[in-house]
């Protein structure tokens, strides 16, 4: 695999333009700030390939459903994130010809993100057809400091030539979705005005009736100095614009500075959203471009502080791992309840930006070990803000009493998936969701949460498994039927190991929660509740494989014809592009950890024998074509000490969009599984384990690398893991005496304190 | 359940204008002559709810297939029969207001097809805005004498008023598809012309390259006299028309006289198109109205005399029943191999009027006993002519080696389909061709058809189904994964009771007619082949009930919640329009007969006990929310004795359109299924079997009814069965000696003698 931009443990860097890879380019260099989010489009016109991508989080569309055939149940829409007002637009334009780089010859092009400081620099050396040549450099940022902030420095030199140049600069909301399914345009106009050197756009979704006001205010700048110019403006529908033309002097750089603030009714009330994006947008004006730089770059660096992951004597590895955590940090914050992570982020339309279970079980441990509680929190409280939602999609597949089912794909609680196999039957989602109150317990100690959000959801989606258990006559046991579990290269399975474990398991939990906590709540189990609960969890079916440890994904996943991944043609892979679907149902290759997963969630439950035997049966069997799946493999790869696997697997993650190895970054990048990424280094390498009553950690490290090391926060304490070829020091920097076992021993470190011994 | 329309033994009867009954009577009154068809439009304009119709067997269009999801495997389009240009367009106005039944009085209506002459008939007396009163009788029909040739005869009489009333006649090409994926339009006008009481419109479908040509000519009279007119012609794109005014004397019966000739190249070349329209149009004209009419009632008198039920004592039944075969007639009459039977005929655009397995496996044995054998033959030519396609779409899905899999949908041997649990898994479509191979070789004794079309089509069955299964390490013993049985409200499963036991069934079969056939073909098997396929006959595996002779419909079925059909409150049926998906997926109730769909087509391979054991299970769990799934129980219900249950089975489905028990016949009638009304009283009522050795009749009749009897061909000779409370007499009309089993007893009839008996 080539690599598809240069190496730099720091940076991304496209030193060659190359309009083939301009799609993947703009996903992998987008920006965001965890409120708004911006695909690495140029801010001038630009006629070649391109996928436009302006998101706001939380704005969506219920875009109407297409299918070919209907199902009972199927929603009737697919809430959607929006591409909304494009407000990088620049345009330059000399003697009336349009800088456009598909059109131009290009001398020099250099674009880069710097991850430290989450700016996208582009700087360009451009003829135009008269000769003319400029030198453009820009540079953007969407403000971590000022959630509602983006800015452009945008500077032209002309390197040839004294002369007029026209500048442009505008906000345009005739923006459409690339994926509505009937071209549909989703926005209506409320308002727009233009002035000088200011202007502003607001904007309402039809339907869903969010608004968004988008504001601008630019200055011209030669060098250092600040110009006066007498701009004019000019608007239609759903457009504002200022434009000037200047001379400019040969060899003089002159730089206009765009301030854009976004302001919607996820935060606003629909009456101030105008004059909020107005003062925000001279608040930012007024501060400069510098200051709001700083600001930026200093919130960027408070996060790395605590999020980083150090890699030594790998830099593409160095790179690949901050890629992942840079994303992540881009597309969630934690500050707001109503958001979440879509799977595409802010970088492509993909999936339409709405929340999947991946938040759960990949994205939650990520936040909890690296950011403050409370953004972990936030992300359980979506999911409680969505129970009322989930007790009436379980309802509309015929379940009651208050049974919640969380829904597949979900931008408001609602359900917005219409594939029968995957919106009815890929229901483990629902156990995500408990496990993730779970772990958050484990790593915060904050019990409390139990008692307000946690049992409702608890006893929500208990309901919903003790109702969707059937007991079998004939198995003398309670079934799970018609189901599909992680691995979706089955569909319709009956007794799914994986669904049946984890819902026993949330039902126990629940049960659990529900008898430690004394005070009368409305979404207590009753006595009968408590009765039937206790039955089910005492009588469900399993499926395994006579005479062994092994826990057979499914019923009659032994008839299947018994093959390695290693036997399909590499021409044939990946079998998800070669072959007809029923082909990749029948056979035996998973897509993405199902049994493992489940392994992976309660590894305390298993024996070592047990995690083995399952690991080398499925394995082999596994071929990886979820984004979701590797990390999970190498977790268990690395504790049964097959580092050399971990190894393989662990590097086909860390940087699947960066090199594109599946050619589809044009489309936007696989966020969610980033923090899978990083867990494959946290946990797996590193080996930490939170437990109820403790902190585990056994390290290892791979040859190749000389020196890894991370911070984590357990109990929102932080401490440092550096794990070289020699040794490991953990470092406590929190403020309380650390329990924990190191490689299986039992140690005690003073706050402040570097504990230090041998690699083993 | 209240009738629709009247009660009449050879009628279709609507005595009253009921606009909200418009569409429902469209399908019901359609008439078609196996080569075109019409829905019961209105000839005039009409400008309340209806669903205009006209249909050219096998004149289809590739609309663009529109799914949710894109699986590998799915085709890209699906073909439909188009509606196409409309034919029986007569305009009537009196001083510039048109006639439109939706916006005038109407003083009687009286509506009537008569099924003996398949003549479709109307009288209306209406009043315009201004007072005039016309008394309109219309009477048309699709030649069945003519295969081309339509012909309408409109008559108009002023009832209290002289005056002049213009008269318009047209041709109009402007039709599009209801149920268009993208709203697509799907003809170009390849020409028109227009001339005195002449005209002709040839048009042309995009990407199909189908073209057919409407010529049309008329004449006008005053009761028996020709008058000379001077008509206007009109033309624009895709339309010709010509209108005339004249003087109409009160009281005085005025009659149009239009005849259309519609020719495509499904029958003539591209060349000779126009030419063939003209001339048959004017042949036709020539002929005149009345001989025309004579042509027609006579060929119809020829069906009845083969296909007639006859049931004296219950009239709704008769009605029922002859409605069911006279639809049959008008959809396939078996003169041309490239027309098959769609499952909505011509009456209406669902299921895109393309081939499904139900034409196997219920139209056949219909066409099989009541039609010459060529026409039974021309349903298996045609699949014979697919057997490349069947081979390269086995091949998309990864089969090989002339492995064939036949579309679940298709108009030229392509799938259509694009829902991949039916698609892809609904495979037994595959057993039902080879079984109508078998089943025509034994009712004609044609056994040289096996040599030169069966064994190809065979064969490529066969090597599909024996790659379909695979060896079972577990089992030790051949399984197949991943089908949909008949029964629809399962998907996915394993171990489909029917699939396995159709596909071991091909399997055998096509190794019998194998070693039969002497000559050297290249389908013949290799001996590896033949070795191969005797290893599967003996190892496939089969689901069943310990402990008893019940054949489980699937793996696992006994996991499900035991309930029947009869604990579903009645508010929530049809489960169909009722449930979730999943709920309908995980729960037991039957859509259709699919075990005993089994149990029926291979009768003499179960004891009667295994029958019984196997409906007692099976009927409480069947919802019969297939039209297709009644018949098989009524059969089996006269089986084994249950008479009262088959009768109330009967009833439901005899009819099922005519009273439109599903609320849906607006969308057109389930042609294919009214076979097996037809099957439920000559294979259940009166035990009528075909063997290989001989043919049995085991009679029963239900209390309610005095008399029924009909005719059947057996190795191509007639005989008729009447069956009487007390006896039953059968007529051999054949020109040998006639051998059978009359319930269990053996018994010769001479050519042309009646065996009489009592009945017990």
């Amino acid at each position: 695999m080539r690599n598809l931009f240069d190496i730099d443990p720091w940076k991304i860097i496209e030193s060659k333009f190359d309009p083939s890879k301009q799609k993947q380019a703009e996903s992998i260099f987008s920006i965001g700030n965890g409120s708004f989010g911006q695909r690495a489009n140029f801010e001038e016109n630009y006629s070649g390939p391109s996928l436009q991508g302006s998101y706001i989080g939380g704005v969506y569309y219920p875009d109407k459903t297409r299918v070919g055939w209907w199902k009972n149940g199927y929603p009737e829409y697919f809430a959607k994130v929006l591409n909304s007002t494009n407000w990088i637009g620049i345009q330059i334009s000399i003697d009336g010809e349009q800088l456009d780089l598909h059109n131009q010859q290009i001398k020099h092009f250099h674009r880069e993100l710097d991850m430290k400081t989450g700016i996208l620099k582009r700087m360009v050396r451009v003829v135009f057809a008269n000769g003319k040549e400029l030198a453009i450099e820009s540079t953007r940022f969407c403000s971590m400091a000022r959630e509602e902030i983006g800015a452009i420095a945008y500077t032209v030199t002309p390197l040839n030539f004294s002369g007029n140049v026209k500048f442009t600069t505008y906000l345009d909301g005739n923006v459409t979705n690339h994926d509505a399914n009937y071209d549909e345009f989703f926005w209506l106009e409320d308002s727009r005005k233009v002035d000088l050197q200011k202007g502003i756009i607001c904007t309402r979704t039809k339907k869903t009736d969010f608004c968004v006001a988008t504001a601008m205010r630019f200055s011209f700048w030669k060098e250092k100095e600040l110009l006066t110019i007498h701009p004019n403006s000019f608007q239609r529908e759903l457009y504002v614009e200022n434009n000037f033309e200047h001379y400019l002097e040969q060899g003089i750089a002159y730089t206009l500075k765009k301030y854009v603030a976004i302001t919607s009714t996820i935060n606003h009330s629909e009456f101030e959203l105008a004059a909020k994006a107005i003062k925000r947008v001279r608040d930012a004006y007024t501060t400069g471009f510098d200051i709001l730089r700083q600001e930026h770059e200093a919130a960027w660096a408070e996060i790395w502080q605590s999020a980083d992951i150090v890699i030594d004597g790998d830099v593409a590895s160095q790179q690949g791992i901050r890629f992942n955590i840079f994303h992540l940090y881009q597309t969630y914050t934690g500050k707001n309840a109503k958001l979440n992570i879509g799977p595409k982020g802010f970088t492509g339309e993909k999936y339409g930006g709405a929340t999947y279970w991946d938040t759960e079980a990949y994205c939650l441990p990520f936040y909890l070990k690296t950011a403050d509680p409370k953004v972990a929190r936030q992300l359980l409280v979506y999911r409680y803000n969505h129970l009322d939602r989930a007790i009436e999609n379980a309802e509309k597949l015929g379940f009651k009493d208050g049974a919640a089912l969380y829904p597949m794909v979900t931008m408001n609680g609602e359900e917005c998936h219409n594939e029968w196999e995957i919106t009815f039957e890929e229901i483990h989602r629902n156990g995500a969701i408990a496990f993730g109150i779970y772990n958050y317990v484990r790593h915060t100690g904050d019990v409390e949460y139990l008692e307000t959000f946690g049992l409702p959801v608890l006893a929500g989606i208990a309901r919903f498994w003790a109702q969707r258990f059937n007991w079998s006559e004939a198995k003398q046991a309670y079934v799970m039927l018609g189901v599909t579990g992680p691995n979706e290269y089955e569909n319709n399975v009956n007794n799914n190991w994986y669904t049946n474990y984890i819902a026993r398991w949330c039902i126990s939990y629940c049960l659990q929660v529900n008898a430690k906590i004394q005070r009368s709540l409305p979404e207590k189990l009753t006595t009968r509740e408590v009765e039937q609960f206790n039955h089910i969890v005492d009588h469900v079916y399993f499926p395994v494989l006579e005479g062994t440890e092994v826990f057979l994904q499914q019923d009659g996943f032994m008839d299947k014809e018994q093959l390695s991944a290693s036997d399909i043609p590499s021409a044939q892979r990946p079998i998800n592009q070669h072959w007809s679907w029923d082909r990749i149902l029948r056979s035996i290759f998973i897509k993405q950890a199902d049994v493992l997963q489940g392994i992976y969630l309660f590894e305390d439950h298993f024996s070592l024998e047990q995690i083995k035997e399952n690991f080398d049966f499925y394995e082999p069997k596994t071929v990886h074509e979820s984004s979701l799946s590797p990390c999970v493999h190498v977790i268990l790869a690395a504790k049964i000490g097959r580092l050399d696997k971990a190894l393989e697997l662990y590097l086909r993650t860390s940087r699947l969009d960066l090199d594109d190895y599946n050619h589809e970054a044009d489309e936007g990048l696989h966020i969610t599984s980033m923090a899978g990424t990083w867990m494959s280094v946290v946990e797996g390498l590193a080996g930490v384990r939170v437990y109820e009553d403790g902190l585990a950690i056994t390290p290892q490290i791979p040859s190749a690398w000389q020196r890894y090391s991370f911070q984590i926060r357990y109990q929102n304490e932080p401490l440092i893991i550096d794990v070289s070829q020699k040794e490991i020091k953990i470092t406590n920097l929190g403020s309380k005496l650390l329990s924990c076992e190191l490689a299986g021993v039992n140690i005690e470190i003073e706050a402040n304190a570097t504990y230090q011994a041998a690699l083993k």
